[in-house]
């Protein structure tokens, strides 16, 4: 059993408008390290916030002491008969790392899909070389059901596979 | 080895806007079923057109005697990292089921992935009961490398199964 149950120290709220520069100080080395997740490691402030607050995504932030420290979305992972799996993206500020950020985060997202209807999450695209996070998603009750060959070319490490990983909610 | 060289009866082509009846035919029909794609059964012919040209799709239709018979659209399955893994979504016309429409129109994305230079094909969501199409695919080269469990709610099997099947090109 995993225990859901924590003492966040973090505060974590919907995201608004004005937390953007915020979530860009975020994803903004992480996409230009390309080491996680297969976005262009070029990509403008535009396009990566738009991408990341695509329609249908319902954006977090993680504070802590009035620093936002973490963002997250949420979305239905398919339509139709595949509407009840959500479907998360989760980043970390670089200086926040090793601090739980992730980990409340995931937890937060699992309450937040639950009260939404959703019946379970699935990540499409963890990538393996990315060890802490595959092992923090399986300490958050996520299983490998998939294991996609080769198909992320890691900027120093060549092609790496990468990890559909699921849990029932 | 699955051989890749066959003599198709089926002209495939890039569509044409004046294909757009000819494919809401196809469509229409198949997201009504609502039993081999996560799309809503209800969809409107608008918004079913533009998710199957959906932009950055590449759409072909197959035709045999003048009539479309089947159509399919190839993408980039992921950005950055992940664009030299295609994706594509295929349907055959009801009354042209059986014929080899899907195995043709298959051979030619394989053939048309590799000219665009991807080097691998991932299809996300190939639902278990669909079992003609899980065959279909095997014999085209893709093995399931995933199963996503009770992801599909089919409207008369309830929760099923999905794969994620890939081959490289």
């Amino acid at each position: 059993m995993v225990s859901e149950v924590m003492d966040s120290k973090f505060a974590i709220r919907p995201a608004t408008p004005a937390d953007d520069d915020a979530i860009w100080r975020i994803l903004e080395p992480t996409f230009r390290a390309g080491e996680t997740y297969p976005i262009p490691r070029d990509i403008s402030r535009a396009d990566a916030l738009a991408y990341w607050r695509t329609p249908g995504h319902e954006v977090f932030v993680a504070v802590e002491d009035g620093d936002v420290v973490g963002t997250y979305y949420l979305r239905a992972n398919n339509r139709g008969g595949g509407a009840h799996v959500a479907n998360c993206g989760f980043m970390t500020a670089p200086g926040a790392t090793g601090k739980g950020v992730a980990r409340a985060m995931c937890m937060h997202s699992v309450e937040r899909a639950r009260a939404r209807g959703f019946r379970a999450m699935q990540f499409n695209f963890v990538i393996a070389s990315n060890e802490r996070a595959v092992r923090l998603w399986q300490s958050c009750g996520f299983a490998i059901v998939g294991t996609l060959p080769g198909v992320f070319e890691h900027p120093t490490r060549g092609p790496v596979d990468a990890y559909v990983m699921f849990r029932t909610l």
